[in-house]
């Protein structure tokens, strides 16, 4: 048999999990976009059956076999080629699946169900004690988790290792401490600046002059509408089925400009990345997450964050951006911009106010947030810190960092809907984007003479070219850390990040 | 075991099928709503998946053991009880799927991709001979499939049993042979009345009236919002995601109103329909077309089309309903509908024109169409016409039912989508509705003497609850000639269709 029919059988097994997984994406994406009110209940029992069909598949004899064969049809590769890495990313996930009994995966499934409620409520009632008790399960469930999984130093490692394959408690620690001493002297420099003025920025902007907007930024980005749509949700995505329909969505806030367009632009990111991948790893395992299961090309929860966070915050939220294209956000609300110069709507939306809201943080203060929840997640996996005294250290950490007061536990620890749909383990990869965006950045202004040229051009597309070989176009076939020691020469360092923030805001 | 217990496993079984299904209902109205073009190729493909899948799972040998035992377990049940029904149509179901192979499925998916592409081709050329060799195919299938399933008397039985089990060749022989000698003398007889002014259809009316009548037509009617939503499409449709989510399409014709209006109506008669379902049977046998692999609450084609017809038609296209509520239509259009009457608006609507295009013939000359193509079919499936004389065959039938000349390929033979997509068998359900429809109301309107006071009075609630009383609620569990039998006293009869049309149009 040659080679490629000792693949066929595999690829066409793992066509099928992708298949479903896409399927599976569509009930989410359809339930948060375009679903009535009654068709939840169904709707959950519809993503749950469509999960276990994508594990059953994965873990059915037919696929052993296939795998087995497939193994051997790729053992003189090299180790870095695409087949070889298909069948080795397919090995793993199988083997890890197998783990994990399917008890233990329903137990987690009708927790987060009955996890969610209390979470509502209890942040609708900023009561933490509601939550509690439903959290200290997630906890239980999270150790049981990563022991089925397996792990040798922290059981954290296991449960990061899902969305950032490569990260453990330790590197994590380490990261955080260098990041925590850079940021520390920026963030006291900015605070010393006087504020720039920012009224303007809270003025009645009407939704369809956003929409508008955000078309056209979406478009100047190089987001193909051909192959996605942008829609209105409470909270923004990005999800794909396929390349070939890669969908966001964002948010208006009529009386606050910034949500939507950076929001938009955060998202155009994501979906670049996936619109990128190579097509010839459509519905193969290199275009699938299968431990996580979930249809997607990007290699890590912190790439995919690179590349959202790069667009965000290096390309769009920056003076020449604006110097630009300030005249075209003027031109669709020419009453409320008219008094506002480019520079000073640059210096609007990059000002510093420490807050106490995730989602609302500046570039300066997101990470400190970041680290916060990443070392509660690991002290309640090694049972260091009891749920019962989470607010606490939660409220103590702000002040530590933020020098504020929590006033609530709906502005504190109840703020995010993680925990409750009981996943432990994603908060790092946040700050792993930041930190990999701007590594990624400096090295290709570095390589590439004319790439801040072209950009400050209104170009977009030189630096998409750039990124569309280094990182999108090979899906998952390499790891975050591979990616970056191919494109930069080193693995994650957050050195660049730290330099970028202090030219920006010291 | 108890009976609840031994009955539990192929719940189970069958809850899981129908989720698949439900999430291949979605892909598929995603395709025709939401999905960017890009999608095409790949959704194709996920479609293609999840129904292999649904298949597999009723095929496993997990629900066969289910099975027998749950047929056990229903043994001493009355014959007509809902658990013993669903055990029986699940075995049923499997019986069929189990006699046709799994590479005559393939054969016909792959024939579909080619057939719709040169269907397509050839309505725009307007040139039968681009399509001829496909549909020979399609019908060379079709064969291989009802000698697969098995037949009798006709292989064309096997086709329809599909989409409404229990009709044969012969039994359509019969109600047309009758219905044509019916229908003719009224349709002459309308022919011979002065043709109504209609020039006010033709006027300006923008989508967003439309619309807003649209909405407020399907409230009206009793669709539930809350488990439903409108959107625009080419072709207008309605599909259910179980009773919690069944929603509607319609389509905007800016310079003829009735298109959106009465397309929203019978688009609604579908959708109170699976609406109205028992919550019981909910991800159930009865709620599930095993068979044709569709997640369905009604109990067959042609009975869910006489939902539609008898909303459409003998609600909303009535000189009562008009009466009633032709100033509604005024206040969205003044300028438009300013020097018209109810009357003349409701005799506008009722218009005898015979025409060339199916979708758009009247009450009168609707069942010509459809008789024309079940002829067509039963013929092209026994042999007896070659494909080749299709045109041919067509054009007289035009001729001879409606006195006209079909100018070409594309306003004849190839203007329906059904042959193309590999399915034959289908078209006799529509007058089945119409048929049943009009026995259905009669019934009621006899029965019940404040029914026709009430619809009159615009509560069109009495019909629905008399409706959901002794149709919808049942869902699959019925056929649909019990279904008639149970409420009329006997099974499908031409009888009070002819007499509705008869004394409306006559």
């Amino acid at each position: 048999m040659t080679q490629q029919a000792s693949l066929a059988a595999l690829h066409e097994r793992i066509a099928a999990v992708n298949d479903v997984l896409n399927a599976t994406s569509l009930l989410t994406w359809d339930s948060r976009t375009m679903m009535p009110a009654g068709g939840a209940e169904t709707r959950g029992q519809q993503i749950a059956t469509l999960t276990r069909i994508a594990r059953d598949l994965l873990l059915a004899p037919e696929t052993e076999k296939a795998l087995v064969e497939a193994e051997r049809a790729v053992e003189g590769l090299a180790a870095d080629a695409a087949e070889r890495r298909m069948v080795e990313q397919t090995r793993y996930a199988v083997e890890h699946h197998r783990r994990v009994p399917a008890s233990l995966i329903q137990e987690r499934a009708s927790l987060r169900t009955v996890a969610q409620a209390a979470w509502i409520e209890g942040r609708s009632k900023s009561d933490f004690s509601i939550f509690a008790p439903h959290l200290e399960k997630t906890v239980k469930l999270s150790r049981s988790y990563a022991n089925c999984i397996g792990w040798t130093e922290h059981p954290y490692d296991a449960m990061v290792s899902i969305y950032e394959p490569g990260e453990t408690a330790a590197s994590l620690k380490a990261l955080f401490s260098e990041l925590r001493n850079g940021l520390l002297p920026i963030l006291d420099a900015a605070r010393s600046q006087p504020r720039p003025r920012s009224d303007f920025l809270f003025r009645d902007y009407p939704e369809e002059g956003q929409r508008a907007f955000g078309l056209t930024l979406a478009e100047k980005l190089g987001y193909d509408f051909k192959r996605g749509r942008l829609d209105t949700t409470v909270h923004p995505f990005e999800v794909s089925f396929t390349r070939n329909d890669v969908r966001i969505t964002t948010r208006y806030n009529r009386n606050y400009l910034p949500a939507s367009m950076f929001g938009t632009a955060h998202e155009v990111g994501h979906a670049l990345y996936e619109q990128g991948v190579d097509p010839a790893y459509t519905r193969t395992t290199l275009a699938t997450d299968l431990v996580g299961l979930y249809a997607v090309g990007g290699t890590s929860f912190g790439a995919h964050e690179s590349q959202s966070r790069l667009w965000e915050n290096h390309v769009v939220r920056s003076l020449t951006f604006w110097q630009r294209h300030f005249s075209d956000l003027q031109r669709h609300f020419p009453d409320q911009l008219g008094d506002v110069t480019a520079e000073e709507f640059y210096r609007a939306v990059t000002r510093v106010e420490p807050g106490f809201i995730r989602v609302e943080a500046d570039e300066l203060t997101y990470d400190f947030h970041i680290m916060l929840r990443a070392e509660i997640e690991c002290a309640l996996m090694d049972g260091s810190l009891p749920v019962s005294d989470l607010p606490e250290a939660w409220n103590a950490a702000i002040r530590r960092d933020l020098g504020l007061t929590v006033p609530n536990d709906a502005q504190g620890v109840l703020q995010d809907v993680h925990w409750s749909t009981g996943y432990i383990g994603s908060f790092p990869t946040y700050t792993i984007g930041n930190v990999m965006g701007a590594q990624v950045m400096e090295t290709l202004r570095r390589q590439n003479p004319s790439l801040d040229p072209a950009i400050e051009a209104g170009n977009y597309a030189a630096l998409a070219d750039e990124l569309r070989t280094k990182i999108w176009q090979h899906g998952r076939r390499f790891t975050r850390e591979e990616l970056l020691v191919r494109e930069t020469g080193r693995g994650l360092d957050p050195a660049p990040y730290l330099a970028y923030l202090r030219g920006k805001y010291a």
